[in-house]
């Protein structure tokens, strides 16, 4: 396999010059969704595709397109991006990198003459975030089909103004076929989490998103006096769920490592110190990389909920908030990047994602991967959310390469 | 011994016509301490006992004082009492029970013209409650000394309106000694837990207040991404926590039954349903009958926690919010209480008071002690608050006794 290289430092000052724009006193960026700062961000972007020769188009939601012709332009195009949209404190890499890389991928292709058979395109989805307008990945969905336009041109933020009138007032869209057909969406993006800096590796091939399960679960009790009331006649909702947390724990090692469990909310109603809890609320959020395991994870974890209830004579309430199923990546696009990665010679391991992308959406509209490059700590949606140069530009390196090789199908 | 016998219907009438003051739909009461209901309250309370030969008087903080004088007028005065101030959806019981046996100690003494040595006094105390001036037991703790008077009065309602204020427009207000010397103080009230009604007794000898020690804890983890990080890489402060919580449950099985834990209330730091919690607080309160013991209780609560935390790599921070040591009642008014309930043949047991009232601020200034009756339910602080009649009048009679006992000394 002949191996390109991409620029890092072209990629690099490109990602510096985009923080800038929506720059924050801590280092991150704020650019939210269809805001001047998220427009701005955008006009940068578009200029730079102009002078790589890309043509520009919006869809009905905003979602962008920069367009370089195949030979074959009737073709259906290969696709990379990401979003520019950030949280309210975010990062300078999230959705960014994949954007900039996509760009970098079309400016090496145009530096070092290589003809590609399909067209190739780099899309910014709208408001991947969520932070503005809910829900997240709202481009991508709207684009895939799983959320209605209408519904998504009617969300409005915290003060009242809607998608519809923040697209009218930037101009930013346009009348792109929405769920047009592509040959294949290629997404580079940081792991958001700390597997691959801890495993001392630069590239992670994505092979899927996980399932996720989400439960509401109540337990009632009754609330007494904490001075009044003897041990033995107590009935302690907080003390119940302390127990089905504590066994939640033991648990999700039998799934290791694969299962995820987090109590990331919890509410005792009316609390005050010298209140014995009458009800608690909390949440679980269940991960795995297989449906068939997160099924049994949650099949287990009621029936031990409910084993503790019934001991404890506490009646419980579990509801499913939302069950989202695993997304497995196409085998021949997940197989590009490996090919593309082996042949670069890079240190890499296979990943799933944990974190939801545009790309976890458009795996339904076409064959989809992922590429990961490791994020500092693991940390993100942060604004010292940070990537070192050299994983930036060996991330781009494998997604040049996996393009590439799919833009001559 | 010479047993009396108190008149139940009266006594009940007399605390149902104080019910029709500040009524509340659910049937319950609303009179915060010196609103316009609670003048009320105290007015139909003040009239009544200018019938039984009472003076009436007011300490500078509202405590009201109605007298029956000695045939040893100078002698300190055996004085009963309570609160009339409710919660703001309270019982018709709390604090009101032992201010009208009070009453009915009262006219008993002159309808059976029993002689008595020493002067007799009804207390009513200000804001005991709490509800709307802090801190709780607010008279009773001016009067004893235990709050500045200056404090008392400078102390704010939620609309600023200033105990000082409320006291120049009730004129509640008068110059009674504060600290003045009492022979002793008898307060019957509702038990406001469910031990009595569960051993079927309708009378508790009250033999003192149990020690509390109140715990503020903070666990410190990293907050992190749900569907990011793997398990063996977390430092999740809620699966710690649950892990406190319940071994604090079963350490309490060896202090058993006076040991008792209570986790009131617990806060996830910015709390999102995907999100590792990052850092956890939550309160302990602990409750024995001994000092010794509860020393013992809060440094193996200690000992426990950081146990835990150090394995589980949490830096954790515990503070005593508060410490109030035991107060064991006046051994000579506990065996007259003891003498009156045997004389008279009620079923009874000595019960240690779970929550704050008057008399354990009293315990501090003068021989002192409690007589409790059931309360239905064990259900207090609430307007389905209820008690049994045939209770209120034995626990009336037993109050009666013990203190016609006293007034002869």
């Amino acid at each position: 396999m002949n191996v390109l290289n991409c620029n890092g430092e072209r990629l690099w000052n490109s990602l510096m010059e985009m923080s800038t724009i929506g720059a924050t006193d801590q280092g991150g960026n704020c650019r939210l969704a269809l805001s001047a700062e998220d427009q701005a961000g955008r006009e940068l972007f578009m200029g730079w595709c102009k002078e790589a020769g890309m043509s520009l188009a919006f869809d009905a939601i905003g979602n962008l397109f920069a367009r370089l012709p195949g030979l074959d332009d009737h073709l259906a195009p290969v696709v990379m991006g990401s979003h520019l949209d950030t949280q309210p404190k975010g990062g300078r890499f999230d959705g960014i990198y994949g954007v900039l890389s996509g760009l970098e991928v079309v400016r090496c292709l145009n530096e070092q003459g290589v003809q590609n058979r399909r067209p190739i395109e780099i899309a910014v989805w709208t408001n991947e975030e969520g932070a503005r307008f809910t829900p997240a990945m709202f481009g991508s969905a709207v684009f895939t089909g799983s959320l209605a336009l209408q519904t998504a041109l009617d969300a409005c933020d915290v003060d009242g103004i809607s998608v519809a009138q923040c697209l009218d007032a930037t101009r930013h869209v346009g009348e792109l076929a929405l769920q047009r057909p592509f040959d294949s969406y290629f997404e580079a993006h940081i792991e958001q989490g700390p597997i691959l800096e801890d495993n001392g590796l630069p590239v992670g091939v994505v092979t899927g998103g996980q399932a996720i399960c989400w439960l509401d679960v109540t337990v009632r009790g009754m609330s007494a006096h904490a001075g009044t009331t003897p041990m033995a006649l107590r009935k302690d909702a907080l003390f119940g769920v302390a127990q089905m947390a504590a066994q939640l724990e033991t648990l999700c090692a039998d799934f290791a490592p694969q299962g995820l469990v987090t109590i990331g909310q919890l509410n005792i109603a009316k609390s005050s110190r010298n209140t014995i809890a009458g009800s608690v609320t909390f949440t679980v959020d269940l991960r795995h990389h297989q449906d068939s395991q997160i099924a049994v994870m949650e099949q287990r974890v009621r029936e031990h909920f409910q084993g503790i209830a019934d001991q404890r004579g506490l009646p419980l309430a579990i509801e499913r908030h939302w069950l989202s199923p695993a997304t497995p990546f196409d085998r021949e696009c997940v197989a590009a990047v490996r090919r593309a990665v082996e042949a670069l010679g890079y240190p890499h391991q296979d990943i799933v994602s944990g974190a939801g992308h545009d790309a976890i959406l458009l795996a339904r509209h076409c064959p989809t991967t992922m590429v990961f490059i490791p994020c500092v700590g693991g940390l993100s949606h942060n604004e010292a959310e940070d990537v070192l140069p050299a994983d930036a530009r060996m991330g781009c390196d494998v997604l040049l390469n996996a393009v590439v090789e799919r833009l001559q199908r």
